[in-house]
């Protein structure tokens, strides 16, 4: 019990130093980094009425970044901030850190080799062949396929890229918050971003450091952070959702749980009904083809899970646009 | 011969005076009638590479806009400045225009009519349907489905809304040019836009009055204002194109002629392959989900009918969303 207690002391101590070294300023640096290499998304002032608001909502529209997600800025950040031996890097993931990491690897010339759960969608694990990577598929989740992608770093020497909880993955996720709040004309009150593993609205809430509110949210069978922000620490949970191949992840890290617990606002929940109709209002009303990851923080507004009081100022984050346009497809032509 | 020539001079004379009365100003004047009702499109620099380009491009997103494409503006502006009599409105299109037209007389509480021809795709006609007018399929092309039109209102005294030829549309389509050279960062020195009956390109044209190189893009197969501007006329032309749904006018208007002469620098020509790729591409690139008359000025740099000098800043207007997904889907899945 003792040795227990002193290894989570020094694992505690560990990680705040860590959330100190995670600063605004420390996103402003990874954005400096990874400029060159990623677009700046565009942000749009949008009605509310179609999107469950009384007032225009933000939306930051982050699905059209490099390989369809934020998750190429963390990738970029971490192949150009740390040193890339020549075994190359590794990742494991559900498939959008993957076709991330396998993108910036091919555009800066390293070799990659990418894990994939068998839950990732076949459209993705294309997508990441077809940015040069080596895939393997195993495992049926996320923590299956991050077992295997440790063990071949340890044989091969490859750099791991985390898809979530490195500062490096953080800072430059981060950097979407950063753009936002320079581009949102009208101001943010509060931004309402998805969160898996939690790296993005980690990253997102340490630019804005408490001025603007972060409200995380995530699907009710998914729901990793909601559990760690109740526990006080990650603990591991079932994922079931439409979303759990994008925001699968079955625990949130320690340095992500360190920053949510003191910069995240709330946590609210949606259901997967919620999700598909947060899609389905997005193709309808906007043209904007979204995965169920992308679309599950409209999804908190459509749900009424995050109710913004008169005159807020509330931004959307779309963060990931991977979907199969057969499949959204048939979601629009189902009744609604 | 004698009354021919006269009623030509006459009709010559009316067209340079309505053109002289379209100047930016009368943009300036449209956007601030439509603005509460329609959404400031947001643009966005890409890196070239992927989009036939050496440089970056500027995107300006109008397919975002209300009914998934530019002609909300028109419609807007034509309602709201002209007196629409008890009878409501009554428009003929494609499709676009006539969601459009329905589109803002519901916003604005008018009865609306909308022919539509049979060549028009199923789910621009229930989107039609579904902002509540009253839909009436009939004749084979654009052409037909306006005669019909024309009657209606002649028997009821319906307003009708043109979808080109008419100084409320043209100058409402401008502020498309307006709104993109204010958000265009890093200026620009060309924009291709595309032209089926021409309302569009004339209006951006009318706008950027020089200042900014306008080039029409047309489907080979569909190319009206290509055709009026070699005649010194407007001439009827066959149309034939997989972009005919929204780019099928046979024939450009006097007014959209006498402002393109005038103002547009180009017209090019683009085959059906390069709309296709220019939907694949923003697809796979950028998950933009564009209707081919939405692509067909990206087909101009992916073709090469239009070729940029090393630097210049080139623009590309994506016009319109209203794609059918199952379409798109097949398109993307199919071989490069």
């Amino acid at each position: 019990m003792r040795v227990a207690r002193a290894s989570s002391e020094v694992a505690v101590a560990e990680v705040s130093q860590l959330a100190e070294a995670l600063s605004p300023s420390a996103v402003e640096a990874a954005l400096a980094r990874i400029r060159p290499h990623v677009r700046r998304t565009p942000v749009m002032s949008v009605e509310g009425a179609a999107f469950g608001s009384a007032d225009p909502v933000s939306l930051k529209l982050e699905l059209f970044q490099h390989t369809g997600s934020f998750k190429s800025r963390g990738a970029f950040n971490n192949l150009i901030a740390r040193s890339v031996p020549a075994a190359g890097v590794t990742a494991a993931s559900g498939g959008n850190h993957g076709a991330a990491v396998a993108y910036a690897a091919a555009c800066l010339g390293h070799r990659a080799r990418i894990f994939v759960p068998t839950v990732a969608s076949p459209v993705k694990i294309e997508r990441i062949r077809a940015y040069g990577a080596e895939v393997v598929v195993a495992g049926e989740r996320y923590a299956d396929a991050a077992l295997l992608c440790e063990a071949h770093a340890r044989e091969s020497g490859a750099l791991v890229v985390h898809p979530f909880d490195s500062p490096y993955t953080i800072a430059a996720q981060g950097s979407v918050g950063l753009e936002w709040e320079e581009d949102a004309a009208e101001g943010l009150d509060t931004v309402l971003v998805a969160a898996g593993g939690g790296g993005l609205v980690a990253g997102i809430a340490l630019w804005f450091a408490g001025r603007v509110k972060v409200v995380a949210v995530e699907p009710r069978g998914s729901a990793a952070l909601h559990a760690a922000l109740a526990a006080g620490r990650p603990v591991d949970v079932e994922v079931e959702s439409i979303a759990v191949d994008s925001l699968g992840a079955k625990r949130v890290g320690d340095l992500v749980h360190a920053i949510a617990a003191d910069l995240v606002a709330e946590a609210v929940l949606v259901p997967d009904s919620a999700i598909v109709e947060a899609q389905r209002r997005l193709w309808e009303s906007l043209r904007i083809a979204a995965e169920p990851g992308g679309a599950t923080a409209l999804a908190a507004l459509l749900s009424g899970a995050y109710r913004p009081r008169p005159g807020e100022r509330v931004g959307v984050l779309v963060c990931g646009g991977n979907v199969d346009l057969a499949t959204l497809a048939a979601l629009s032509a189902s009744p609604t």
